[in-house]
């Protein structure tokens, strides 16, 4: 593999860009080759082995763009397809799951850590396993969110109705009295504020994003892929493909990424 | 083709199955193949040329099981995609959305009706031409309600947040004074109390199933397919497929349709 080879990112759909935006702040040498299947988003409610067939398509296409890397930028295909998938391809695959886990297992006081994430995520238990691995006195406390990714894509980011609906999916949290909550999916960020007023201002919030950039660099050296030039990659030299309408997605990632991306290539993934 | 040959029923998901119930009801002789992409679910948020992409495949199965007629029982794939499609497999075609429109057509009083949708159908406008087409004075207003199928799934049928978003998506449908209104997607029918309660009691509500299977009856009729045996199928006799977990739909059937159904086949739909 080439040192100056792209790193493949993907995810069900949108929610990934967050992801793209830390990996392009901490590693800004990097070319990017990012894939949301906006066609068949969402990923959180089907079943484990519709994802594992998906993952698998996704990743023969990003291994066709020539990727030294892969970071699988979506908690539930790193929930629930990772480990089943991860020697389908000849390059390291980087999930959030786990530098996600790590921390909250560091940042924990108490002892006692919430998770939050889609159906598919809380039912796999991968946070709560990995955390107990690092931690074994840590308690874990999961809770599926099923409505905050539709209220994100409704826009209502702050609205007295997702106060209410956070009021309740998180109560059982709080009456565990977690001092460490995970944002356990890629949409749960931009909710951040709602989900501070109702747990409080002395739980800790983990975006697993930031640690997950931090394992990317940690992975591209142990392999000695890290970029020789020193030069920061332009926004021109990242690619963007999509299973479903390009300028929605152009619209929503120039928002995240906060200046103007090329148009994505709409590809068939399911050829893959 | 076969008078004693099987319906195809289809729909992006579980909510098609209130089209079953429907023609189970007003057909009991025929027998059913349905079949729900559970796997690729929700098509309303999606762009036009991927829900034709994808009815194409559904209708190239359903043909292999040897239908002699199909019914879109989904409104998203009735108005964005039918017209596109109704030519690649020969048997009769039947939407949810021509029906519909011409139930409201004729029972507005004031001349008034609202339409409440997908994203998708709402876009594609096919509700108000077909309504002006019948009835030229028809004021039609549509409005998507993005946020009511995830309410739905997340069993908040009857629930203070379901009325404060149902009071906000209806509140440009109630000024307008609308005396109809089409419940345009198979999941609203489920919230139709919580509609009844903000729309007020002098609104009809109208849920296109019922005029489907009339127009379903109507169509074999017109084709001589109607069955001669006069016996009614049992359960048993009818066949379930879907792109995702068999299980979960099984069970959701069986609520919906009062009686046990055989375990669903999954099926890769993209393959077809």
């Amino acid at each position: 593999m080439r040192n100056d080879a792209p790193v493949g990112v993907f995810d069900s759909g949108l929610g990934g860009l967050t992801v793209v935006r830390e990996i392009i702040r901490q590693l800004p040498e990097e070319q990017i080759v990012y894939f949301g299947d906006t066609a068949r988003v969402p990923y959180g409610s089907k079943s484990q082995s519709t994802v594992i067939h998906y993952t698998e398509q996704i990743l023969n296409f990003l291994y066709t763009r020539e990727v030294k890397a892969i970071v699988v930028a979506c908690n539930t295909v790193s929930a629930y397809a990772l480990e089943e998938v991860k020697d389908s391809v000849p390059v390291p695959i980087i999930g959030v799951v786990i530098p996600g886990a790590r921390v909250a297992a560091h940042a924990t006081v108490n002892g006692r850590v919430g998770v939050i994430g889609t159906e598919a995520t809380v039912q796999s238990g991968l946070y709560g396993r990995t955390i107990r691995d690092l931690a074994p006195d840590v308690q874990v406390y999961s809770k599926a969110c099923p409505l905050f990714v539709p209220l994100v894509e409704e826009g209502l980011w702050k609205d007295p109705v997702t106060t209410e609906i956070a009021a309740r999916y998180l109560k059982d949290l709080k009456d565990a009295d977690v001092d460490t909550l995970i944002m356990g999916c890629t949409h749960y960020p931009l909710l951040r504020s709602t989900i501070r007023e109702v747990m409080g201002e002395h739980v800790t919030l983990v975006n697993p994003a930031y640690e997950t950039a931090v394992e990317l660099r940690r992975t591209l050296e142990r392999y000695d892929l890290m970029p020789e030039s020193g030069k920061t990659a332009d926004i021109s030299e990242h690619s963007f493909y999509v299973s479903d309408d390009p300028e929605r997605f152009r619209r929503f990632a120039s928002g995240v990424l906060k200046t103007e991306i090329r148009l994505p290539e709409k590809i068939a993934i399911e050829e893959f």
